[in-house]
Protein backbone atom coordinates (compact mmCIF):
# COMPACT_ATOMS: atom_id res chain seq x y z
CA UNK A 1 0.00 0.00 0.00
CA UNK A 2 1.01 3.74 -1.14
CA UNK A 3 0.14 6.51 1.82
CA UNK A 4 0.57 10.29 1.46
CA UNK A 5 0.37 12.70 3.73
CA UNK A 6 -1.29 16.18 3.47
CA UNK A 7 -3.16 18.57 5.17
CA UNK A 8 -6.75 18.67 6.20
CA UNK A 9 -7.50 22.08 5.68
CA UNK A 10 -4.80 25.20 4.88
CA UNK A 11 -5.52 28.69 3.97
CA UNK A 12 -7.36 29.78 0.40
CA UNK A 13 -4.31 30.99 -0.91
CA UNK A 14 -2.22 27.71 -0.01
CA UNK A 15 -4.92 25.67 -1.69
CA UNK A 16 -4.00 23.71 -4.40
CA UNK A 17 -0.53 24.58 -4.52
CA UNK A 18 0.51 22.65 -1.38
CA UNK A 19 3.43 20.03 -2.20
CA UNK A 20 1.42 16.54 -2.17
CA UNK A 21 -0.03 17.93 -5.25
CA UNK A 22 3.39 17.02 -6.81
CA UNK A 23 3.37 13.71 -5.21
CA UNK A 24 -0.40 12.76 -6.38
CA UNK A 25 -0.29 14.24 -9.84
CA UNK A 26 2.87 11.93 -10.54
CA UNK A 27 1.11 9.14 -9.04
CA UNK A 28 -1.80 9.80 -11.44
CA UNK A 29 0.54 9.74 -14.34
CA UNK A 30 2.25 6.73 -13.33
CA UNK A 31 -1.73 5.04 -12.41
CA UNK A 32 -0.34 4.08 -9.31
CA UNK A 33 -3.15 4.02 -6.61
CA UNK A 34 -2.72 5.23 -2.96
CA UNK A 35 -4.44 6.69 -0.18
CA UNK A 36 -4.30 9.87 2.18
CA UNK A 37 -3.42 10.52 5.36
CA UNK A 38 -5.06 13.82 6.04
CA UNK A 39 -2.98 15.14 8.96
CA UNK A 40 -3.71 18.71 10.76
CA UNK A 41 -1.30 20.84 13.03
CA UNK A 42 -1.32 18.78 15.92
CA UNK A 43 -0.03 15.36 13.76
CA UNK A 44 2.37 17.97 12.12
CA UNK A 45 3.94 18.80 15.20
CA UNK A 46 4.21 15.73 17.09
CA UNK A 47 7.51 13.59 17.74
CA UNK A 48 6.10 10.74 15.37
CA UNK A 49 5.41 12.41 12.36
CA UNK A 50 9.10 14.49 12.80
CA UNK A 51 10.54 10.82 12.90
CA UNK A 52 8.95 10.55 9.66
CA UNK A 53 9.37 14.08 8.22
CA UNK A 54 11.84 15.99 9.92
CA UNK A 55 10.87 19.27 8.72
CA UNK A 56 7.23 18.80 9.62
CA UNK A 57 5.90 19.39 6.43
CA UNK A 58 3.89 17.55 3.55
CA UNK A 59 3.95 14.70 2.01
CA UNK A 60 5.05 12.10 3.33
CA UNK A 61 5.27 9.08 1.30
CA UNK A 62 5.06 5.33 2.30
CA UNK A 63 5.28 2.23 0.29
CA UNK A 64 5.51 -0.75 1.83
CA UNK A 65 7.95 0.23 4.22
CA UNK A 66 9.72 2.68 2.62
CA UNK A 67 8.88 5.95 3.74
CA UNK A 68 10.15 8.98 2.13
CA UNK A 69 9.90 13.01 1.92
CA UNK A 70 11.05 15.92 -0.16
CA UNK A 71 8.93 16.05 -2.96
CA UNK A 72 11.68 16.04 -5.35
CA UNK A 73 12.65 12.86 -4.21
CA UNK A 74 9.63 11.23 -4.10
CA UNK A 75 8.14 12.68 -7.65
CA UNK A 76 11.77 10.93 -8.80
CA UNK A 77 11.05 7.66 -7.20
CA UNK A 78 7.43 7.46 -8.51
CA UNK A 79 9.17 8.33 -11.85
CA UNK A 80 11.04 5.51 -12.16
CA UNK A 81 8.14 3.21 -12.00
CA UNK A 82 6.90 4.73 -15.28
CA UNK A 83 7.78 5.74 -18.30
CA UNK A 84 5.18 8.60 -18.44
CA UNK A 85 7.21 10.56 -16.25
CA UNK A 86 11.39 9.38 -17.43
CA UNK A 87 12.30 7.99 -20.81
CA UNK A 88 13.98 5.18 -20.27
CA UNK A 89 17.25 6.23 -21.96
CA UNK A 90 19.71 6.73 -19.83
CA UNK A 91 20.51 10.33 -21.65
CA UNK A 92 16.77 11.03 -21.69
CA UNK A 93 16.68 10.49 -17.99
CA UNK A 94 19.52 12.70 -17.13
CA UNK A 95 18.14 15.53 -18.85
CA UNK A 96 14.61 15.14 -17.13
CA UNK A 97 16.10 14.41 -13.84
CA UNK A 98 18.23 18.07 -14.91
CA UNK A 99 14.95 19.85 -15.11
CA UNK A 100 13.47 17.76 -11.80
CA UNK A 101 16.24 20.02 -10.18
CA UNK A 102 16.39 23.04 -12.23
CA UNK A 103 12.70 23.82 -11.11
CA UNK A 104 13.57 23.33 -7.46
CA UNK A 105 16.66 24.92 -7.34
CA UNK A 106 16.89 27.39 -10.10
CA UNK A 107 12.99 28.40 -10.36
CA UNK A 108 11.41 27.84 -6.93
CA UNK A 109 14.62 29.77 -5.50
CA UNK A 110 13.57 32.52 -7.34
CA UNK A 111 9.89 32.25 -6.91
CA UNK A 112 9.77 31.38 -3.39
CA UNK A 113 10.70 35.04 -1.65
CA UNK A 114 7.84 36.93 -3.97
CA UNK A 115 5.12 34.48 -2.69
CA UNK A 116 6.56 35.27 0.79
CA UNK A 117 6.52 38.81 0.21
CA UNK A 118 3.34 39.15 -1.22
CA UNK A 119 1.42 35.94 0.99
CA UNK A 120 2.92 36.71 4.20
CA UNK A 121 4.23 39.70 4.80
CA UNK A 122 2.29 42.78 2.08
CA UNK A 123 2.13 45.55 4.41
CA UNK A 124 5.56 45.00 5.64
CA UNK A 125 7.99 48.20 4.89
CA UNK A 126 10.68 45.98 3.95
CA UNK A 127 8.37 43.71 1.80
CA UNK A 128 7.67 46.48 0.01
CA UNK A 129 11.10 47.96 -0.37
CA UNK A 130 12.49 44.67 -1.01
CA UNK A 131 9.51 43.43 -3.97
CA UNK A 132 10.72 45.27 -7.37
CA UNK A 133 14.00 43.65 -7.16
CA UNK A 134 12.24 40.53 -6.63
CA UNK A 135 10.21 40.91 -9.73
CA UNK A 136 13.26 41.75 -11.41
CA UNK A 137 15.41 39.25 -10.82
CA UNK A 138 12.39 36.13 -11.50
CA UNK A 139 11.43 37.79 -14.28
CA UNK A 140 15.37 37.62 -15.90
CA UNK A 141 15.16 33.73 -14.67
CA UNK A 142 11.88 33.18 -16.38
CA UNK A 143 13.33 34.72 -19.63
CA UNK A 144 15.77 32.36 -19.02
CA UNK A 145 13.74 29.73 -18.78
CA UNK A 146 11.36 30.83 -21.82
CA UNK A 147 14.20 30.97 -24.32
CA UNK A 148 15.07 27.79 -23.80
CA UNK A 149 11.67 26.53 -23.89
CA UNK A 150 11.47 28.44 -27.46
CA UNK A 151 8.35 27.20 -29.70
CA UNK A 152 8.59 23.75 -28.04
CA UNK A 153 5.68 22.42 -26.41
CA UNK A 154 7.84 20.57 -23.12
CA UNK A 155 11.17 21.08 -21.81
CA UNK A 156 12.64 18.54 -23.32
CA UNK A 157 11.17 16.46 -26.73
CA UNK A 158 8.27 14.83 -24.34
CA UNK A 159 6.50 15.20 -21.45
CA UNK A 160 8.47 14.44 -18.02
CA UNK A 161 8.55 14.64 -14.06
CA UNK A 162 11.03 17.25 -14.78
CA UNK A 163 7.75 19.24 -16.21
CA UNK A 164 5.93 17.90 -13.78
CA UNK A 165 7.98 19.47 -11.52
CA UNK A 166 8.40 22.74 -13.42
CA UNK A 167 4.87 23.65 -13.39
CA UNK A 168 4.09 22.94 -10.00
CA UNK A 169 6.50 25.64 -9.33
CA UNK A 170 5.12 28.05 -11.84
CA UNK A 171 1.64 27.57 -10.24
CA UNK A 172 3.16 29.71 -7.14
CA UNK A 173 3.15 32.33 -9.39
CA UNK A 174 -0.85 32.23 -9.40
CA UNK A 175 -1.34 35.56 -7.05
CA UNK A 176 0.74 37.61 -9.00
CA UNK A 177 0.87 38.44 -13.27
CA UNK A 178 4.19 38.10 -13.54
CA UNK A 179 3.71 35.14 -15.78
CA UNK A 180 1.42 37.23 -18.38
CA UNK A 181 4.87 38.57 -19.63
CA UNK A 182 6.02 35.21 -20.99
CA UNK A 183 2.81 34.11 -22.78
CA UNK A 184 5.26 30.76 -23.77
CA UNK A 185 5.32 29.50 -20.39
CA UNK A 186 1.96 30.17 -19.73
CA UNK A 187 0.62 28.26 -22.39
CA UNK A 188 3.10 25.38 -21.47
CA UNK A 189 2.01 25.49 -17.85
CA UNK A 190 -1.58 25.74 -18.76
CA UNK A 191 -0.80 23.07 -21.55
CA UNK A 192 0.62 20.50 -18.87
CA UNK A 193 -2.40 21.78 -16.18
CA UNK A 194 -4.41 20.51 -18.71
CA UNK A 195 -3.47 16.56 -18.54
CA UNK A 196 -6.33 14.54 -16.90
CA UNK A 197 -3.67 13.19 -14.33
CA UNK A 198 -3.16 17.17 -12.88
CA UNK A 199 -7.05 17.30 -13.15
CA UNK A 200 -7.47 13.99 -11.05
CA UNK A 201 -4.54 15.40 -8.59
CA UNK A 202 -5.74 18.72 -7.98
CA UNK A 203 -9.35 18.01 -7.58
CA UNK A 204 -8.09 15.29 -4.83
CA UNK A 205 -6.02 17.86 -3.25
CA UNK A 206 -9.31 20.61 -2.90
CA UNK A 207 -11.81 18.20 -1.92
CA UNK A 208 -11.31 17.94 2.30
CA UNK A 209 -10.97 21.96 1.95
CA UNK A 210 -14.09 22.15 0.51
CA UNK A 211 -15.59 19.60 3.39
CA UNK A 212 -17.51 22.00 6.31
CA UNK A 213 -14.88 22.34 9.35
CA UNK A 214 -15.22 20.84 12.45
CA UNK B 1 36.61 12.88 -21.12
CA UNK B 2 34.33 14.40 -18.44
CA UNK B 3 34.45 18.28 -18.73
CA UNK B 4 33.39 20.95 -15.84
CA UNK B 5 32.78 24.29 -16.61
CA UNK B 6 34.24 27.10 -13.95
CA UNK B 7 34.75 31.05 -13.22
CA UNK B 8 37.91 31.89 -14.09
CA UNK B 9 37.48 34.81 -11.07
CA UNK B 10 35.23 35.36 -8.70
CA UNK B 11 34.72 38.04 -5.70
CA UNK B 12 36.68 36.41 -2.14
CA UNK B 13 32.84 36.15 -0.87
CA UNK B 14 32.15 33.54 -3.65
CA UNK B 15 35.59 31.66 -3.68
CA UNK B 16 34.56 28.10 -2.25
CA UNK B 17 31.30 28.28 -2.42
CA UNK B 18 30.88 28.28 -6.09
CA UNK B 19 28.43 25.59 -7.53
CA UNK B 20 31.17 23.33 -9.30
CA UNK B 21 32.81 22.51 -5.67
CA UNK B 22 29.74 20.18 -5.34
CA UNK B 23 30.22 18.46 -8.58
CA UNK B 24 34.22 18.43 -8.24
CA UNK B 25 33.92 16.59 -4.62
CA UNK B 26 31.56 14.28 -6.17
CA UNK B 27 33.97 13.24 -9.19
CA UNK B 28 37.07 12.91 -6.70
CA UNK B 29 35.12 10.77 -3.78
CA UNK B 30 34.16 8.66 -7.21
CA UNK B 31 37.94 9.01 -8.52
CA UNK B 32 36.79 10.11 -12.38
CA UNK B 33 39.27 12.11 -13.58
CA UNK B 34 38.09 15.08 -15.23
CA UNK B 35 39.10 18.33 -17.24
CA UNK B 36 37.95 22.23 -16.19
CA UNK B 37 36.81 24.83 -18.76
CA UNK B 38 37.78 28.15 -17.10
CA UNK B 39 34.95 30.75 -18.37
CA UNK B 40 34.72 34.25 -17.84
CA UNK B 41 31.70 36.57 -17.54
CA UNK B 42 31.72 36.69 -21.13
CA UNK B 43 31.80 33.45 -21.98
CA UNK B 44 29.53 32.99 -19.68
CA UNK B 45 26.85 35.57 -21.31
CA UNK B 46 27.05 33.98 -24.79
CA UNK B 47 24.75 32.32 -26.49
CA UNK B 48 26.70 29.09 -26.98
CA UNK B 49 27.21 28.83 -22.89
CA UNK B 50 23.61 29.58 -22.67
CA UNK B 51 22.54 26.77 -25.11
CA UNK B 52 24.62 24.33 -22.60
CA UNK B 53 22.93 26.37 -19.65
CA UNK B 54 20.07 28.12 -19.61
CA UNK B 55 20.13 30.43 -16.50
CA UNK B 56 24.43 31.04 -17.71
CA UNK B 57 25.30 29.92 -14.21
CA UNK B 58 28.44 27.08 -13.58
CA UNK B 59 28.98 24.36 -13.34
CA UNK B 60 27.80 22.50 -17.06
CA UNK B 61 29.08 19.14 -17.02
CA UNK B 62 29.96 17.25 -20.36
CA UNK B 63 30.70 13.58 -20.53
CA UNK B 64 30.50 11.78 -23.72
CA UNK B 65 28.43 14.34 -25.36
CA UNK B 66 26.19 13.95 -22.49
CA UNK B 67 25.42 17.67 -21.26
CA UNK B 68 24.21 17.99 -17.92
CA UNK B 69 23.33 21.21 -16.22
CA UNK B 70 22.23 21.84 -12.06
CA UNK B 71 24.25 20.51 -9.91
CA UNK B 72 21.94 18.45 -7.69
CA UNK B 73 21.39 16.30 -11.15
CA UNK B 74 25.09 16.27 -12.13
CA UNK B 75 25.70 15.13 -8.36
CA UNK B 76 23.45 12.70 -8.79
CA UNK B 77 24.66 11.34 -12.28
CA UNK B 78 28.00 11.11 -10.55
CA UNK B 79 26.84 9.40 -7.66
CA UNK B 80 25.02 6.29 -9.95
CA UNK B 81 28.29 5.60 -11.04
CA UNK B 82 30.11 5.51 -7.33
CA UNK B 83 28.88 3.56 -4.19
CA UNK B 84 30.77 5.45 -2.06
CA UNK B 85 28.24 8.39 -2.92
CA UNK B 86 25.29 6.11 -3.60
CA UNK B 87 24.37 2.60 -1.54
CA UNK B 88 23.47 0.30 -4.10
CA UNK B 89 20.37 -0.95 -2.18
CA UNK B 90 17.22 0.30 -2.91
CA UNK B 91 16.09 1.76 0.40
CA UNK B 92 19.69 3.12 1.23
CA UNK B 93 19.39 5.04 -2.80
CA UNK B 94 16.01 6.50 -2.12
CA UNK B 95 17.44 7.88 1.11
CA UNK B 96 20.26 9.39 -0.05
CA UNK B 97 18.41 10.89 -2.87
CA UNK B 98 16.00 12.44 -0.51
CA UNK B 99 18.70 14.35 1.16
CA UNK B 100 19.81 15.40 -2.02
CA UNK B 101 16.41 17.31 -2.52
CA UNK B 102 16.32 18.02 0.82
CA UNK B 103 19.52 19.89 0.78
CA UNK B 104 18.67 22.02 -2.02
CA UNK B 105 15.10 22.75 -1.64
CA UNK B 106 14.63 22.55 2.03
CA UNK B 107 17.97 23.96 3.52
CA UNK B 108 19.39 26.28 0.52
CA UNK B 109 16.27 27.71 0.10
CA UNK B 110 16.47 28.92 3.86
CA UNK B 111 20.16 29.96 3.53
CA UNK B 112 20.04 31.92 0.71
CA UNK B 113 17.87 34.81 1.48
CA UNK B 114 20.07 35.42 4.32
CA UNK B 115 23.50 35.25 2.12
CA UNK B 116 21.87 37.41 -0.15
CA UNK B 117 21.15 40.06 2.34
CA UNK B 118 24.85 39.87 3.85
CA UNK B 119 26.45 39.67 0.67
CA UNK B 120 24.60 41.75 -2.06
CA UNK B 121 22.62 44.43 0.08
CA UNK B 122 24.39 44.66 3.66
CA UNK B 123 23.51 48.44 3.66
CA UNK B 124 19.97 48.52 1.96
CA UNK B 125 17.05 49.62 4.63
CA UNK B 126 14.95 46.43 3.74
CA UNK B 127 18.01 43.72 4.38
CA UNK B 128 18.55 45.73 8.13
CA UNK B 129 14.61 44.88 8.43
CA UNK B 130 14.42 41.74 7.25
CA UNK B 131 17.47 40.34 8.46
CA UNK B 132 16.19 39.31 12.80
CA UNK B 133 13.43 37.46 10.99
CA UNK B 134 15.46 35.09 8.10
CA UNK B 135 17.73 34.13 10.61
CA UNK B 136 15.19 32.77 13.06
CA UNK B 137 13.21 31.17 10.46
CA UNK B 138 16.77 29.30 9.34
CA UNK B 139 17.68 28.66 12.88
CA UNK B 140 14.17 26.74 13.19
CA UNK B 141 15.17 24.99 9.99
CA UNK B 142 18.81 23.98 11.24
CA UNK B 143 17.22 23.32 14.77
CA UNK B 144 14.71 20.54 12.67
CA UNK B 145 18.06 19.16 10.87
CA UNK B 146 20.13 19.17 13.95
CA UNK B 147 17.38 17.01 15.73
CA UNK B 148 17.52 14.22 12.99
CA UNK B 149 21.21 14.32 12.40
CA UNK B 150 20.94 13.73 16.37
CA UNK B 151 24.39 12.18 17.65
CA UNK B 152 24.80 10.43 14.16
CA UNK B 153 28.12 10.74 12.17
CA UNK B 154 26.14 11.17 8.92
CA UNK B 155 22.28 11.94 8.00
CA UNK B 156 22.31 8.19 7.31
CA UNK B 157 24.01 5.28 8.54
CA UNK B 158 26.76 5.92 6.30
CA UNK B 159 28.34 8.85 4.13
CA UNK B 160 25.96 9.35 0.97
CA UNK B 161 25.77 11.94 -1.72
CA UNK B 162 23.12 13.56 0.70
CA UNK B 163 26.18 14.56 2.55
CA UNK B 164 27.87 16.01 0.48
CA UNK B 165 25.07 18.64 -0.67
CA UNK B 166 24.24 19.23 2.30
CA UNK B 167 27.61 20.12 3.64
CA UNK B 168 27.90 22.36 0.45
CA UNK B 169 24.83 24.22 1.57
CA UNK B 170 25.68 24.61 5.51
CA UNK B 171 28.97 26.07 3.76
CA UNK B 172 26.85 28.73 2.66
CA UNK B 173 26.87 30.11 5.99
CA UNK B 174 30.63 30.90 6.84
CA UNK B 175 30.22 34.36 6.61
CA UNK B 176 28.16 34.47 9.85
CA UNK B 177 28.19 32.66 13.16
CA UNK B 178 24.71 31.20 12.89
CA UNK B 179 26.13 27.44 12.52
CA UNK B 180 27.79 28.14 16.05
CA UNK B 181 24.26 27.71 17.39
CA UNK B 182 24.06 24.19 16.44
CA UNK B 183 27.36 22.30 17.38
CA UNK B 184 26.46 18.85 16.32
CA UNK B 185 25.54 20.40 13.15
CA UNK B 186 29.26 22.67 12.85
CA UNK B 187 31.39 19.41 13.98
CA UNK B 188 29.28 17.51 10.78
CA UNK B 189 29.92 19.88 8.16
CA UNK B 190 33.55 19.59 9.70
CA UNK B 191 33.65 16.29 9.44
CA UNK B 192 32.90 16.07 5.57
CA UNK B 193 34.69 18.69 4.81
CA UNK B 194 37.43 16.89 6.54
CA UNK B 195 37.50 14.28 3.84
CA UNK B 196 40.70 13.73 1.12
CA UNK B 197 37.60 14.03 -1.66
CA UNK B 198 36.46 17.29 -0.54
CA UNK B 199 39.82 19.15 -0.20
CA UNK B 200 40.99 17.92 -3.67
CA UNK B 201 37.94 19.74 -4.33
CA UNK B 202 38.30 22.78 -2.82
CA UNK B 203 42.24 22.91 -3.88
CA UNK B 204 40.95 22.65 -7.38
CA UNK B 205 38.54 25.80 -7.49
CA UNK B 206 40.81 27.94 -5.29
CA UNK B 207 43.88 27.37 -7.13
CA UNK B 208 42.58 29.75 -10.92
CA UNK B 209 41.47 32.65 -8.15
CA UNK B 210 45.06 33.16 -7.06
CA UNK B 211 47.14 33.17 -10.33
CA UNK B 212 47.55 36.81 -10.81
CA UNK B 213 45.18 38.30 -13.01
CA UNK B 214 45.14 39.22 -16.81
Amino acid sequence: MRTVSAFKWVPPFAQGLVRDLRVRWALEEAGLPYQVKLIDSAVQASADYRGLQPFGQVPVFEEDGLVLFESGAIALHIAHKCEVLLPTDAVGRAHAVTWLFAALNSVEIAIQPLAEVDLFFPNEEWAKLRRPALVEALQERLGELAARLGTREYLEDRFTVGDLMMVTVLRILRHTDVLDGFPTLKAYKERCEARPAFQRALEAQMEPFQRPRA
